[in-house]
């Protein structure tokens, strides 16, 4: 592998590429570290590489470079066409009423959307025919492994990579249990809040803090037109609820929705280039009344709106009974499916009861429809669960599910600390992922009070990273524990300024130890604020042994051949053990 | 049980108190909830009585209300003394320079000690007489459970109940796995910063969280005074680490501590009312070589100035040789041990290590040793452990330590996000807490960054809080989940003000709240910012239930029996489904 660098960046972190095999430029950030001290001078630490989701950066006037034309393009598969019209109503009802977004401001996109011109274009079939994509190796290099470890499990349904033909921005990314965990993050307006220019810096924003992929749940105003500027923007997969506008397009009701409706919107929005769709096709009419005792009945949106479809016309969900249509339509454009789970549990009470495993296993069996249609799928899940009944989610979820991919929610482990949910999912999250969750929907600390600003989701993103890393690290994902062990040694050796640049949030750690140390030289003291230039156990323990070191006998044999006279030498040399710092 | 309530209170939740079989009040707060809708009128809902550690309210001046005083005196064992004279190096270097905490200000206390006149008056040594005391009556009302089960858990090691008969003000508690997972606080001082003032606050702050004990780490100024005042405002037992001030004594040196030095320490402090010490007594002299590979060496402060002193020496750590003589000062004032875990990883890369699991070994041997001497034993655990890794602490943990309750600093599950140490450490403090921790020591943002303030105490708090009340759950304690139903009731019945008062942190869960939507009306409204007014899928839900039940069948039976009828009503009342929120 070479490397090329962007511009120099003021701090030690800057993006840096790394070529693979295939001449596949893959983007990560570079930490370089300083050096530590050694007994005969300065040793080089190695610098550390870490994973990247923040994409070349947004440009929202012109969008992404199309990082995967080419390669579509090479394939030979797809074709451009028409496509199908723009219509007032794809904005919702507000666009409707008025004149919907400025075209000034939002230019109807031009582009021409690509389509399969006969077999399956998903990354799913190319596994199965044995074929390693340049999405898979860019995929490899990403996550430390052979680009054909990437194939098979793709091809074996352990894994999906999500790439519509018409997100050809996208820097390919991979949702598996054998690989790093992931965690996506939910933006998106409603009725009551929002603007398309905050959606957009919402998603620059979150993948710079680590979003593997992004969900656009928009609700609101401009909902199609919003939706665009996203995914043009986007260097991570873009997933959506496809109901939620079809919803929109008849008024809010949801009996007026009709499978022609809902059959036009994935069209539209497969076209659009949403990388895949979270589909409520679960919610079996005869499900529905397992909810009716629970504590907090049906919480999910999708799930709701489908219950009240079955039961006001009577009728099996068309989400199942259409099913092998959906898939046919997904398989065109490399869709993948997000099974959702529209019977979760939304309270402790809830958790794993029979609606919510019905469910699931209706999941398993529409697995694998899909496969059969050479399509993509994974599996959403709960939501709340207390921590003693995770593990059963995930072991049932495999088995019932063959092995495709889990996508879950939290899970909250607790239903009393409302403003701080980032937290208490993040606890299931971390649980969950070690137990084989591969994506964690994040949770931001306004779940169940109001919509997320800036702040939350930087909050739900940095909470969800850390149950993501903590689960990669219990799962031993190799490669993952060097992160940590970098940033330990800095923290023992006092390179306060290789901790900052080490840390998940450089500037959160840097004002935080400011707030008690602020001078200059703090940063590059021998110890720290809690203990004080005199009092410091890091300190300690690296003068025991700097000592073992100096004398050149490891400590075990200075213990067992009883050398009292080096213990006198060490208290002689007492003054040693404190001193200052600016003689270190 | 009957209740008296406080002067009312503006809002549903107020302080309460709970009388118990033998007259014992116990406080408790109490939460108000309005009715839930229901088809013939409004269901009134049972307030929720939550477990209280805020205590009567500090009053700095002159201390709390000494509330054990009237129970230790029954016991006739203890007698008042003239007590160790205060000396100026008490309160540490600084003070022996200057003139030392302004007596105006801080009075010396005037207050004569208590001290067993004869036998052990711990409540492990009342327990093994089959004695119920006051203590576990109180204790017994506070967890739901019968005060014959405290006394057995206590007698039997598995629980211990801090209460040093020089700290009458404390509220009794108890730290066992059987019961409530408790969480402590850490406050103090140090030579870079914080007032005694500020000390008081940060205790009372901390209690008003929920701090189930605070340890008090000082090592700055006045550290003899400073504890003085905390413990006399403390409602909760607090704890501290003698070594430090021993340090201090000796002006920051290790190797110049001495045995007679430390037991001085022991003393001035148990008469202070220190209802435990942390004492590290496992670091020997053979296991501080097993550090010298690690990546992060010795972290704990009492650990490396242990280590320190045994190299410097080349002799075997003093609080070991002396334990025996420890057990005796101990006893003689129901001070209780926490065998402090010097030893403990402070990385990732150190987990479970040689030297931490030799250490724990020892802290076994300490256990049986102190019990033979009635005084009450906790062990000290780890710190940084990755996921995987925690059981197997737990599970050792109990078997080398004969069950004595286990008391964890976290453990933080991954290395990299200072500046989110009370996330990273959560997770991991639910798990070791499902596993049976007793009792979680806070980890605040603050961590290896700098000393706590205000708002980091409180952070530090609620993610402890969340963590241990998900342990309960996942323990299935008894009465723990009717909280979290409560809540998950209220949300689901759209009783916004309910949620708030039985939010964890009230304050917050309503700011943020009032930020998507801040008019008074919103906070009756059937909806909730995230979805608007019309699409809402607990609306929904809720529609759907109040369907069925308005047409007097379950739903079950409805779909089975195939009422097409039923779902043509149900669509002709469509309109209902999402009437005004005014209406429902």
């Amino acid at each position: 592998m070479s490397m090329s660098q962007s511009p120099t960046q003021p701090t030690n972190r800057r993006k840096v590429t790394v070529e693979g095999p295939g001449g596949i430029r893959v983007p990560f950030t570079e930490v370089r570290l300083s050096d530590s001290p050694g007994a005969d001078g300065p040793v080089p630490n190695q610098p550390v590489l870490l994973y990247d989701t923040s994409g070349p950066g947004s440009v929202p006037s012109t969008g992404l470079v199309p990082l995967r034309a080419p390669w579509i393009a090479a394939r030979g598969d797809v074709e451009p066409y028409e496509g199908r019209p723009v219509a007032r109503r794809d904005d919702g009802r507000a666009a409707v009423r008025r004149t919907g977004p400025d075209p000034a401001v939002f230019p109807p996109t031009t582009r021409r959307p690509l389509r399969a011109t006969g077999k399956p274009v998903t990354q799913l079939a190319y596994a199965r025919r044995g074929e390693v994509t340049p999405e898979m190796e860019f995929v490899a290099v990403r996550e430390g492994v052979e680009a054909s470890f990437v194939r098979d499990e793709v091809a074996a349904g352990r894994a999906i990579l999500p790439a519509n033909v018409n997100h050809p921005e996208s820097e390919p990314m991979v949702i598996g249990s054998k690989f790093l965990v992931k965690v996506n993050a939910n933006i998106g307006n409603s009725a009551v809040s929002s603007s398309i220019d905050e959606e957009v810096e919402k998603l620059t924003w979150a993948t710079r803090w680590g979003a593997d992929t992004v969900m656009d749940l928009s609700t609101g105003p401009d909902i199609h037109t919003t939706r665009e500027w996203i995914v043009r923007n986007s260097p991570v997969p873009i997933g959506t609820v496809p109901i939620y506008q079809a919803l929109e397009k008849v008024d809010g009701s949801p009996e007026e929705l009709t499978w022609e409706l809902y059959r036009d919107t994935l069209v539209e929005q497969a076209e659009q280039g949403v990388d895949y769709f979270t589909i409520h096709a679960g919610v079996l009419l005869r499900y529905v009344p397992m909810t009716a005792k629970r504590v907090t009945g049906i919480v999910s949106r999708g799930g709701s709106i489908m219950a009240a479809w079955c039961l006001a016309h009577h009728t099996e969900n068309f989400l199942y009974t259409r099913f092998e249509e959906i898939c046919e339509i997904m398989a065109a454009y490399d869709v993948a499916f997000s099974l959702g789970d529209g019977l979760r549990p939304g309270s402790i009470a809830d958790a794993n009861d029979e609606a919510q495993f019905a469910e699931l296993r209706t999941l398993g069996e529409l697995t694998e429809v899909a496969w059969r249609h050479d399509v993509q799928v994974m599996i959403e899940g709960p939501g709340h669960v207390p921590l003693d009944k995770i593990v059963e989610n995930v072991t049932l979820q495999k088995e019932v599910c063959h092995e495709a991919p889990f996508y879950t929610l939290g899970p909250l482990t607790v239903d009393v600390a409302p403003g701080y949910d980032h937290i208490t999912s993040a606890i299931g999250a971390a649980v969950i992922g070690m137990a084989g969750t591969a994506m964690l929907c994040y949770v931001t600390p306004k779940e169940h009070l109001g919509l997320p600003n800036r702040d939350d989701v930087k909050q739900g993103m940095i909470a969800y990273r850390i149950a993501a890393h903590a689960a990669d690290l219990a799962k031993g994902h190799p490669g993952a524990q060097r992160w940590d062990d970098a940033l330990s040694k800095a923290r023992f050796e006092f390179r306060w300024e290789d901790q900052f640049d080490l840390a998940m949030d450089p500037e959160t750690a840097r004002a935080f130890h400011d707030e008690t140390l602020p001078a200059e030289p703090a940063k590059t003291a021998h110890f720290c604020s809690m203990c004080g230039p005199k009092f410091c156990s890091m300190r300690i323990s690296q003068d025991v042994r700097e000592y073992a070191a100096a004398r050149e006998v490891d400590l075990a044999t200075a213990v067992e051949i009883g050398m009292k006279e080096k213990s006198t030498q060490f208290r002689e040399s007492g003054s040693e053990l404190y001193r200052e710092p600016s003689s270190a």
